[in-house]
């Protein structure tokens, strides 16, 4: 067996909240039962946040509340505030997670907060949720670029995740928010933060806007980091380019986790028959490259069929 | 400045012979006019088979000799027998590309020889064509993966790239035809044949059909590579996958190389001129990340200022 990696599937959250259609509530359940029987043991499955904000995740406190439970499967669920975490916590969930920028720019235009007000908010959510035994995930967005800023110091994630940590939150996922990164960068705010943060507390939320997901994978994988977020069939537009990528596709990570001796737990089969079922639910092809290969595959094999007369 | 990388542009070939579509001649010079304004100094213009082969690229004969000839540019074209040669020298071209599998399921499916019949007839063609004094570069397909075979002992690589260096190719062009590889297999490959073979005279091909390119480009990279394969848009469908992508797109490439501090000497913005021209001429959203960000960006740009009145 080779070394574990520890998939954290966001296909739910951050894929559905950045899709048109509305995924019915049911629907959703159903997709976060195939998640986990395709192997995947961390499933973000909705964001407490107001329906106004992202009217696709307005059934959050059913989502939570009702998804299947299986043993060794953890879901969480985003929360921005006190408000969120009750409902969070109502929902009988066991993990949540907080969000914030690394710049002030992008913090001010997405949650109209500085960065102090923003942490100042996450630890109060993260200190609440601590006592009332829930487990925080912390994600840090904007880390390898700002869409308002541009390039950002690796200084000022490597403060941050500090303060996350000191928080009381047991990991932080570094966040190429809008797809710019590329490894160099990746190496460089990992070694920094490597002098004195275990890679463990670490995890990478690349987006592949610009191609360049899977090879910050692999410059994170060879610095020692173990945890990827990604979302099934590459749910989520991108937020400028309709239509293009936004996610790394959970299909895409597996297939070159796998291909390299890491053991993942996935099954890249029953994965796709999720991805299958959430492509009709929101009207698209989706941008996975395993996925459209594989539907592909089958279609050249149907017509080959059809035309020898089977 | 960093570290130059060489960029192999196949799109006008590898990436026309695969669409639906045929580009008119016109357009075809008018593109290799853009690749060449763009920055890429290595292009592929056609390949010289025959038109019941590849119909697509019928008008091999005019393109390679009207393709406006620039200082420090070098037009290539694929040919696969002693009558493709005849035609690339009558064209005026200085440089040809002669193709084999590493595999026998694959050589025997693909052009109906053994792999040994398949280095006996390359061997000819180079030796005529350095005869004629032209440069001669080699492309050694399914290097990672074989259709028909499956996985491929690196062993097999090795041992051919030897041959086809000794034969007189200048450089071999690794390739990974069915977008199987990943990162581990590169690094495997590369480095058993440094131990014997200088690392300028190998290049990687990769296709991105299972969304490995890049990161392979990366392992690539590490290793020592300097010379790199790509199509502009990422041009070329996928065998197995209709509307999938098959070469490894130039955009994302340089995005990543640029990003990296390597220098490519090739300029984004002018590529993706060549790109959105050709895209419209093949009829299809192009594969390439960069250019879908691009577009989506535009697009946006213009909707803010429609809604601001201007």
């Amino acid at each position: 067996m080779g070394e574990r990696i520890s998939v954290y599937e966001v296909g739910l959250r951050d894929g559905l909240q950045n899709e048109v259609a509305f995924v019915p509530t049911d629907e959703k359940l159903a997709l976060a039962g195939m998640l986990a029987d395709a192997g995947l043991r961390r499933i973000e499955l909705t964001s407490f946040v107001s329906p106004r904000w992202i009217p696709q995740l307005a059934d959050h406190a059913q989502v939570a509340a009702r998804a299947p439970r299986r043993p060794g499967v953890v879901y969480s669920a985003l929360v921005p505030n006190k408000l969120g975490l009750e409902g969070a916590k109502a929902a009988g969930l066991e993990e949540i997670a907080v969000f914030m920028s690394a710049t002030e720019a992008h913090s001010k235009k997405n949650i109209n907060k500085s960065v102090a007000e923003a942490l100042a908010v996450l630890g109060e959510v993260t200190q609440a949720a601590l006592a009332m035994g829930l487990r925080v995930r912390g994600y840090l967005s904007t880390v390898f670029g700002c869409p308002y800023e541009g390039p950002v110091d690796p200084a000022r994630p490597h403060e941050l995740v500090h303060q996350l940590l000191a928080m009381g939150v047991y990991e932080v996922s570094l966040g190429d928010t809008i797809g710019v990164g590329v490894p160099k960068q990746v190496r460089e705010v990992v070694r920094r933060l490597e002098t004195d943060v275990p890679l463990s507390k670490l995890a990478l939320h690349m987006h592949d806007t610009r191609g360049t997901a899977l090879a910050n994978v692999l410059a994170g994988l060879d610095c020692g980091i173990t945890t990827f977020d990604s979302a099934f069939g590459g749910l989520g537009g991108c937020p400028y380019a309709p239509g293009a990528s936004g996610n790394l596709a959970t299909e895409d990570l597996i297939y070159m986790l796998e291909g390299m001796g890491y053991d993942s737990g996935v099954s890249l089969d029953r994965l796709i028959l999720a991805s299958e079922h959430v492509s009709h639910l929101v009207g698209r092809t989706l941008p996975s490259k395993v996925l459209q290969s594989e539907l592909g595959r089958r279609q050249q094999a149907e017509e080959r069929a059809q035309r020898s007369g089977h």
